[in-house]
């Protein structure tokens, strides 16, 4: 079977994943390969709708049936275009896959993110990274990103920081247990060293 | 705390599980019990999203997805309907639930009933019903019900008696697993006999 290659971006909002994915494709393309450049959630029709449905309706939805609602928008984009690209033999670089929801949902306390690991691994029915690139930005750096403009630091910010500071400690602590799959940068060096990092451990793999 | 009753309706399209639903919600209510009628998929706001993404999107859903989506109805409504009723000491009678997913993927045989099961499980944290009344129909009185007024029994049909009658088989396996819960009728019997012996039932677990 020719299998292709599995590439993620992971990181928070402003890390910069869709810059260096960007890159990355050129540069793939430059040497010859067919890329799929594509995301979660949403990177299916169904997955469009899934996530307007996530994002938009009125009133909330129980934290399950969001987790499964993610999950149902993983297992199409997974079976549908991420996999028989792979069995292509093309290279597919994504921006952002299972650590996103294990890193979010740990961070967000409410559910157990060993179950959504779980639940997101049946969706998948297994399929992992070949390489996840992880983006690595403090709070106050990501604060300054964001939000260079206002001077403010309110109840609210505040509370966004330590959501930013736990949901980054949850994706150090997933790049500490899969070492090898994960490459983790220092998302305020300048983009074209990050992009060089990147692309020196996707040599490696092709 | 204060606990209600769940009551859950099964059985294949035309078994009639909506009269016996009805006749039995308005028993309850002449006994002075407040009753929310239901079902799944479809019986919250997001519900009829989720239906209408699985029931009218262009094109193929991929299995696994299309699961996930089912539990997501069930954890919402479950979360936001089902288990407030119950926690207010109100009886929720129920058109489909669980055994639903398990009977027909089953008889589908393309997902493991037991991964289905488990997910479904996730999605409603574990509630099951105090009572499942079981509509049992055979395929030819299915179809006789169905489809009346033709005659012709193509290879479509002959492939739908066959699904329905691995549906009914699935129904029969999960009835026996857990006789206690399953209140088994044969649904062929006069519509005012099968409420009767709901009636009967219930009556004693009130």
């Amino acid at each position: 079977m020719t299998r292709g290659l599995f590439i993620t971006l992971e990181g928070g909002d402003g890390s910069g994943k869709s810059t260096q994915a960007e890159l990355l494709r050129e540069w793939l393309t430059g040497e010859g390969r067919t890329v799929v450049r594509t995301r979660e959630p949403g990177g299916t029709e169904v997955g469009v709708e899934i996530r307007e449905l996530v994002l938009h309706h009125r009133g909330d939805i129980s934290p399950r049936a969001e987790a499964l609602l993610y999950a149902a928008d993983r297992a199409h984009h997974v079976a549908t275009l991420v996999r028989p690209a792979l069995t292509r033999g093309e290279v597919v670089v994504q921006d952002r896959y299972l650590d996103s929801s294990v890193a979010y949902q740990g961070a967000g306390r409410v559910l157990d993110p060993g179950e959504v690991r779980r639940l997101s691994d049946w969706a998948a029915e297994g399929l992992l990274p070949d390489l996840t690139v992880l983006l690595d930005l403090d709070s106050a750096a990501a604060r300054a990103r964001l939000d260079v403009a206002r001077t403010r630091y309110d109840r609210l910010e505040a509370e966004a920081s330590a959501f930013h500071d736990r949901v980054r400690g949850a994706y150090l602590d997933l790049a500490a247990a899969e070492p090898d799959r994960f490459l983790v940068i220092d998302a305020t060096r300048p983009v074209e060293e990050i992009a060089a990092a990147i692309r020196e451990r996707v040599r490696g793999l092709l």
